[in-house]
């Protein structure tokens, strides 16, 4: 064995579920060298594969660059070290050389036992407090917090690509084009809306006010009263459209019913963020009758939690927004929990807020007209994420007549 | 009166067709100066209006110049000039200083009479015969053809903005955007497409192969099958996927009806293209029955007409295709003839071609789900052009749907 | 005179500057009628245009809807009428009716006078003190305040389509194209922003983190350091990716300077707002010297204002991010007092941003590679704004080799 | 052994080069069964894998149906059997269920030889004659032509993908960005571009007009003049706006030098068109210095081919000009022989043509603004292309201008 090498070990689906190509290709990005010691692919589709391999670097730097690489890939040493814990030397900042998470399942070797972290999410730190381990964002970390530095006792799960059923994560691979049979696109995906519901599965809209420009307000509507909805992440312009669009019929001054130009509407959304001021928060006025439909009126009757993220460019923002950014991540972070399905529309910013938030096997769809937005929030995803290159306006009223159909 | 000036008139719509501010920005623009010698707003909205200029340059250059710039915006001088002929030097040659065509209606003065310019296209040339005049393209100029040189003497009507009425032109500008309530746009098409053709107005779809991808063939073939359609233009792709579609129920190797992949689908837009031939014509797989639906079939059974044009990038092409370019279009020109509604639907190539072939007063409908190609499009258009941003899978449906509730 | 009809007048460019055309489409469209009583152009390019029109409606609530809708325009009731005020009722709740408005000059006739609104943005209200006039956004409007409410007494003045000259603004018109001479368009930006500085003109940029992604960030941090840049607004990401690539040299992990991967890179963004916090705020990173370079390092070395507004998706985000989104667009709003010029580059959600809060006359440049995106910006433009579609990565720097042979 | 199963081997870069992951892919989409036999890992990186599965079917069609697919990804029978020949029965027409090609090096088992397919493209047949098999077109069949029915005796050999080395093509993945450091990545295109031709590799351009109306024109020709390029491939409009340029000084009537719009613009390009029919041909007026330089002109004078495919929207088209385009297909492959390298730029239609004529060893690079078109384009390529979505007018310059620091 030369002097500057490790043995590590990996298993699970290696083969369909690319991980042992990655390992592969990680070894090689950096300069390095391997043997396989040992390889044994399951047999039948079902089985586990397992791999042994000998890793060789230049020196030792250079191996613990390329060990600590591939282990985000799933490789774990063979001799199992433990964590390291670092204090944090003030609230907000992490040790150096801190531990910084992806969107997998992780499991960390503490005090001689794998635990689980919890609350999982990307780009984060990991605070261990006595036996339980937790993903801790930044703004969260408290001084003298104990948080993992290095690589050193850290596995991930990479995520395993899911080989057979039904559903529309099953029969679209992860790529996204614009060339596909919409009407069936769209009933697979009512489908699956339809099939994780009865499952008692949790679903969560992330929508921009596109929703309501392009006239799919309807529809959304309709999911949240017909009770497949559990959650609505969105901004300000959301529900000011919808309110707008609720309460005099127009969405940025354009009559939703006929695409006409409504007399004086570039002041309605104005109209529409002041009677919301007036009534002092959105839920008042659906209490008091001022506001009897659409998405944020489904919302607060079917007592669905929705949560509004200002941001720079809010006209208002509404009563109901929650001005300061990090409060609302928690609060976006709080309805997304345990989800087991997010439907991303139209909205990059709330989206990628929601992405980076989730852990990588919970479905996501994304539904844009504008392809480089559907790829961007792809290239963050995994393989349950599925991409839609579609018009809203026309895609979700399909989704929703499909849906009403099985009932 | 300046030593190097002259009067010119104009009149229609100065004001809301935007004439008038066209005229002044070019002089504007090359530098020139002028006076506003009478003006007359038609006090009506129906009223024409009239303009008198008196038009300066620095030298006659100069003012020849900006006088053959505003020439083509519909200015007229108010000294009448005759055409000035020169004759081609050989075939496919125009002589210098040829006068290139708009696509706008174009009268010419010739021999004391305006005679009116027959077959306007865009970027072309006017040979007189007698007293008639054609817009003749470059590849049928023959040696000896009466060519107009220079800017005098013919006069150009630029397109009226339509203002008031119930089709869908008229309800919105010439913008295109992803941000409209689609449903209801649809709806309008379909009104556009009903009325247009109650009033016998002829009809004419531009396809690309998307159609199939996306799941749109059964509302084309729909359309086609109940009248609506007068005229179909597409290149070797739309007929190929559409006859794979009808004869093995994929579309580029995707079942359409569920959109999975079928086995060695790869293949199947090959198979397709190798029946045509074996059957020897499109025509003659729909009279042996080997072709049973679909748009192709649609065409041959309605005898709608159809020209494919060949493309440099054609697998096959099916021996219904158009290989030599020059003549596909003589062929599009054909169909083309008196069209009052032209819509094209996911290429850009046939297109561009097409509407360079279309005077300015033809409808253009435009629908793509690509931004920057409908733009492209809108660019080259007139007031008349409309450019949707939708997914055609979704929203030809619909358009059909709504057709279909007025029977 | 018909019953329900009114005199107003218009004056200004009025074709060149399509006021007049706008005029007529409002009232056409809403199916009012008009005569034109008098019309003066302006006999030479560079007099003012005046002319008198008579409005007629159906019936008085339409004529009401009508002139509403044409003050917007520019037009003025022959008859002038003072302004109406109505008090605020409460915190944030602005009175029925009020008046919400454009971006462009007005000015509100109170007490005998024209007086001018100061603070001019767009969808705000008027807030009446004394013998002032103020443009004030709705979570600002306090309990008391005297607000304007319906159209009348208030008058705007349309912006004038700048004629002639030399600088960019002036010889493209408002639209974006990706078909334009690039290197051309590099100069004649840098022409501007050399000239806007030599007459002391304020610049502005607005950048999202593609600045640095794409490898441009070297360019800005001159144009900084070269004292043309006055003011910096932004977001968590672009200051996380500079700090990224000034201290480690990698941006989103690719090393900036050859494109490469680089070891542990999705990392390197967490441990740059790592190394902030442990400062404290970026001014005490560079006063201890841990960054030594970048667009944030010249900010502080030139003391240039920098505002970075969080927003839903910001990983940390950073100390000097202000996390309350309605307090970031007041600290926007003072960088941007007096600007003449913005240059928006890669980020949607703050040029729009800055964009409602610009006055129409400000020059402003958007350079982005999508072009749906520069498309939307300009819509909210104005003829002032010019829509670039480049690679940031490439055309910036080109912009700032252009300057630099300026000096 | 089940009654419907078959031993198959597989041997290369199994797992890097994803080989095989996508044979299990391909049995578990067409729910079939398999056990893997024997597998073999390469100790080294650069050692071959080798693996032996046992695939199962439901009945003998399945297990067919699943044999074929796979074994286009690489896979071969144990038991070895020969390819099946059957007629053609007419021109043009292949027998039933004949082969239908990839792009990738194939083999196939001939009277008990392995012999290599020659003129290897996608979506075509395979006609063998004597001891050789050519890939023939479609429109290249002859009757009477002995043509492979069936997969039995194929053999494919996937792509290996690149592992070492450093040239663009192995620092960069398959993917395209817009966010990338775009300056670096030119140099690294200019290397490989130098470094190519050093090498003697045939490298050719495939181009559309924005080259020209993005001012990337020099640049282009540059390359040529300096004997980096063996040929040019495009459409008319390249040709006809470069002679625009180079003899008006305009590209779509805007002029190059200064982003202006020419005095009578709109005509420019069909003067060119004129100019060119007056000589006869772009060789003629090179010769008698009516064209002096432009793109155009370098090809003629350093002798590099250039094939101008018509197309449908052509204007003219040009004498040179193939108007047929299956005749321009025979063309274009004849330049594209043997080419080790091929540059993409802003043109779909030429782009797709030339992919579906290249083995997928040919790198391919592809340079487009809008990344829906470079995603499409890359769709249909392998591992050796590479997208790059930037601004050819800012890009095409930085690599001409690496390049000239080489020498």
């Amino acid at each position: 064995m030369s002097k500057f090498s490790q043995e590590i070990e990996v298993s699970g689906h290696l083969i369909d579920s690319l991980i042992l190509t990655k390992i592969f290709d990680k070894i090689m990005d950096l300069q390095g060298e391997f043997q396989v010691q040992e390889i044994n692919i399951g047999k039948r589709k079902k089985d586990q594969s397992y791999a042994r391999l000998l890793v060789k670097g230049k020196n030792q730097k250079h191996l613990d660059e390329i060990l600590q690489t591939i282990y985000r890939e799933g490789a774990v040493s063979k001799v199992q070290k433990e964590i390291t814990l670092k204090k944090s030397p003030k609230n907000y900042v992490m040790p150096d050389n801190f531990y910084s998470t992806t969107n997998n399942h992780t499991q960390v070797f503490h005090k001689g036992k794998w635990i689980q972290v919890e609350n999982m999410m990307m780009d984060k730190c990991i605070v261990v407090k006595g036996n339980r381990a937790f993903c801790v964002p930044v703004r969260d970390v408290k001084k003298g917090d104990q948080i993992i530095v290095g690589e050193g006792g850290v596995k991930i799960n990479p995520p395993e690509r899911p080989r057979e059923g039904s559903n529309v994560f099953e029969f679209m691979g992860s790529s996204s084009s614009s060339e596909r049979p919409t009407q069936h696109i769209a009933k697979k995906v009512a489908d699956d809306i339809y099939n994780t519901k009865k499952k008692d599965g949790k679903i969560v809209i992330v929508g921009g006010p596109a929703i309501v420009h392009t006239g799919a307000s309807d529809a959304v509507s309709e999911l949240i009263r017909s009770g497949y909805i559990d959650g609505v992440l969105a901004g300000n312009a959301l529900a000011v459209h919808d309110i707008e669009y609720a309460t005099i019929g127009t969405s940025l001054g354009m009559n939703v019913h006929d695409a006409t130009l409504a007399y004086h509407g570039h002041r309605n959304h104005m109209d529409a963020i002041n009677s919301v001021f007036k009534a002092g928060s959105i839920a008042n006025m659906v209490k008091t009758k001022k506001l009897t439909k659409g998405i944020m009126y489904e919302c607060v009757k079917n007592k669905v939690p929705f949560v509004l993220a200002g941001s720079i460019r809010d006209d208002g923002p509404l009563p109901d927004v929650i001005t300061d950014v990090a409060q609302a991540q928690r609060e976006y972070k709080k309805v997304l929990k345990d989800a087991k399905m997010v439907i991303m529309i139209s909205t990059m910013l709330h989206s990628i807020a929601t992405g980076n938030m989730l852990p990588a096997n919970v479905k996501v769809i994304v539904v844009d007209i504008n392809q480089p937005t559907v790829t961007k929030l792809m290239d963050r995803g995994t393989w349950q994420a599925l991409g839609i290159v579609s018009d809203v306006g026309a895609f979700l009223p399909m989704v929703a007549q499909q849906i009403r159909k099985k009932k």
